[in-house]
C-alpha cells in the first residue's frame, strides 16, 4: 500500500500499491476504501533518556515471544496496561529474578507477588540503572517497552486520515466506522477493546449492508448528531464496568440494524466485569477461573493445575491437558499416585 | 517522507512529508531531490520454511546489539557475507557454544576455529532443528538472519525509483549518482562498498558542483555511453582485488573533476587488499593488524592483546587501552608484573 487519493469529481478513490512480484506500482480506482490495518501493528516507542545506551536487551512488547528469555533477569516493563500485566506475569512465572512495572499516570494496583512491583515513571536510564520519578533507582538486565501502539496510516492524506488516541469512541467516525467527512472511507477495529472479534464482525456486517445499500447512511448533520450523542455518553463513563457497558451498547447499536446473529452482548459484558474482578482478587490466579458460554451455557473446564505450575505453553501441551474432571479429578489422581507410592515402599520393605 | 512526484511542465518535484509535530502532511516543491536514505536501513528477511515456529530467538543482523546474549548457545547465522562473519566471530569470542554459518552460493571459506563452521543453504526448520542442503541437521538455540538489506524507496513512483541489487555499479545511474532519465533525482551511497565515507563524500562534492552548475552534465546519450563503459569494465571484474581497483577507479573518476582534497585512493585500495589477505590468513586475528595511514604515513598502534582476549567492548575501555608500546611494551609489563609477584612471594616466604 503506497498512497490513497480521493477525486471529488468522480467520487472514486485511487489506490496506489506496490506489486512486489513485478517490482512496479499499480494504481486502481475504487468506490470504497476499508482501512483494516489492525490495532496492534505499529509500536509506540517513546524515548526514555539513556535508553540508547542501556547495555542489555531493549524491545517493544510487540516483539515479545518467549518469557524464558528473561529467566534470572531483572526486568523493567515501561507502561502500565495489558502488555505490562501479561508480559510481567508471564516472565515472573518463567523465572524472571524480578519484574518492575513503571507506570506514567496510575499503577495497575494488583496484589503482586514478592518478585513483582510497580514504580512511577522511569525518568532516565544511566547505564543499566533506572531512575524513577519517586527518586528510587534499580539495576536492570532488560527493558520491555509496554507502551502501546500508534494509529499509523502513512498511505492516507490529512483529509482522509483518522487521528485519535486509543479510546472507546474515536472522533470523526460515524458509528465508530465511517469517516464523517467522506463515508466511503471506512475504518474497522479502531476502538480500544473489551469485545474484540465479535465487535469487528458486527462492524463488518454493518459495512456490508451499507455497501449493498440495505442501510442508507444519513446526511452529515444527522451523522454528527449521532456521534456527539455517543461522545456525550462516553464522557460520563468513569469506571471499568461503565466502559464495558458502553462498548456493549455500541455493539448492540450496530447489530440492531443488521441480521447479525443474536449474541448476548450484555451477558458477555457481565463476564468481562467478573473477569476484571477476578483479576483484582488474584492477578496470578485469575486465568484458572472458568466462565459460562453465553451461547451454549456450557461452563468452561477449569485448568487442572494452578496456572503458575503449568510451564509448558505449547499448543500440543495445552491440547493434551486433561480438563475432563478439572481440579477434583486431578486431586483423586494425586491421591491414587500417593497410595501407589506407599504401596511400592511397603512392597520394597517387605 | 510520504511521496515524491515530478511535474514535467514545471520540472519541479513535489515532496509530501508528514510533520510529526502538527500531525499534518506538508507538500513542497523542489528543484532537486537527493535520496540519501542509507544502504543498511531496510533488512532483507527471506523466508525459511518453519522459521515462524522456531522456538528460540529469531532476529535480523540489523537488530544485533550484544554478543553476550548468545553465550552458551548454538547459533545459526543465515547468509554468507560480512554480517555473518562479524556477528559469528563476535559471538564466538563472547562464548557462543557453536556458530554455524549457512551460505547460499558459496562459503566464506575462512579457516574457522573449532566451534565455528559453514554449511550450505538451510532448507527448512523443524522446531529447533535446521535441515541443510547437504542433508545434515543441527539443533539451534537462536537464528540470526545475516541476509542483507533492501533498496527500499516506498516514497518514489516507478519512473523515479532505483531498482538494483547490491553491486559496485547500479544500472541507470550516471556516475553512480544521477538518475539517468531525470538527473535532478540524485542517489547517494547506493553502491556496495569497500570505500565508505570517502566515497559518499566524493559523490556529495560532485553533486554540489552539478547543483552549483560548475559541472555541466552531458546529454542522455552521452551519459548512457559513459554508464555502459563502466558496466562493461565492471563485467570483467572477477576477483576481490579487481573489485577494490574498480571502486578506487570509480572514486578517482569523481574526484578528478571537483576540488575534493587529494587522497590516495589507489593506496587505500592496496590497504583493503592487504586487509582481505589478513582475513584469509587469520579470520580471528586480522583485527590485530595495523595499517599505515595514507594521509599521515603513521602506522596505527597494534592492539596490546589478542582481539579474542579483549572482552570489554565499551568505548570507555577502548579509549583506556594503552596502545603506546603495543605488544612489545605489554610483554614487558607482564614480565614486570611477574617479577613483582615473585618478589611478593619471596617476601612472604622470608
Amino acid at each position: 500500500m503506497r498512497w490513497v487519493t480521493f477525486d471529488d469529481e468522480t467520487q472514486m478513490f485511487t489506490v496506489t500499491v506496490m506489486n512486489h512480484k513485478t517490482g512496479e506500482q499499480e494504481a486502481n480506482d475504487f468506490d470504497y476504501v476499508i482501512v483494516a490495518t489492525g490495532h496492534f501493528s505499529t509500536p509506540n516507542m517513546p524515548y526514555v533518556k539513556g535508553l540508547e545506551e542501556f547495555p542489555g536487551r531493549v524491545m517493544h512488547a510487540h516483539d515479545f515471544r518467549d518469557a524464558l528469555e528473561f529467566k534470572d533477569q531483572d526486568l523493567l516493563l515501561v507502561g502500565g496496561s495489558y502488555s505490562a500485566e501479561d508480559i510481567g506475569t508471564q516472565c515472573y512465572k518463567y523465572g524472571a529474578k524480578s519484574v518492575t512495572i513503571s507506570y506514567r499516570s496510575q499503577p495497575l494496583g494488583y496484589d503482586w507477588p514478592e518478585r513483582m512491583e510497580e514504580r512511577p515513571l522511569v525518568e532516565r536510564l544511566e547505564g543499566n540503572v533506572a531512575h524513577f520519578a519517586d527518586g528510587t533507582t534499580k539495576v536492570f538486565d532488560a527493558v520491555i517497552m509496554c507502551t502501546g501502539y500508534l494509529f499509523h496510516f502513512p498511505f492516507l492524506p490529512d483529509e482522509l486520515r483518522l487521528q485519535t488516541h486509543n479510546c472507546l469512541y474515536p472522533e470523526n467516525l460515524y458509528k465508530g466506522i465511517f469517516w464523517q467527512p467522506n463515508t466511503k472511507l471506512i475504518y474497522l477495529g479502531m476502538q480500544d477493546q473489551y469485545f474484540t472479534f465479535n465487535m469487528f464482525d458486527a462492524q463488518a456486517w454493518y459495512v456490508r449492508d451499507v455497501i449493498l445499500e440495505k442501510i442508507q447512511l444519513p446526511e452529515l448533520a444527522e451523522r454528527e448528531k449521532d456521534e456527539q450523542a455517543w461522545l456525550e455518553t462516553y464522557s460520563k463513563v468513569d469506571s471499568v464496568d461503565a466502559e464495558i457497558d458502553f462498548q456493549a451498547a455500541y455493539i448492540r447499536d450496530l447489530t440492531n440494524v443488521t441480521d447479525y446473529p443474536e449474541f448476548a452482548v450484555e451477558k458477555q459484558g457481565e463476564i468481562f466485569k467478573q473477569w476484571q474482578k477476578d483479576k483484582q482478587v488474584d492477578i496470578m490466579g485469575f486465568r484458572e477461573k472458568a466462565y459460562r458460554s453465553t451461547l451454549t451455557n456450557t461452563l468452561a473446564p477449569e485448568l487442572p493445575e494452578p496456572w503458575l505450575d503449568i510451564l509448558d505453553d505449547s499448543l500440543e501441551h495445552f491440547l493434551n491437558i486433561s480438563f475432563a474432571g478439572s481440579k477434583e479429578k486431578n486431586k483423586l489422581k494425586e491421591e491414587k499416585k500417593e497410595v501407589e507410592k506407599n504401596k511400592a515402599v511397603k512392597d520394597k520393605a517387605s
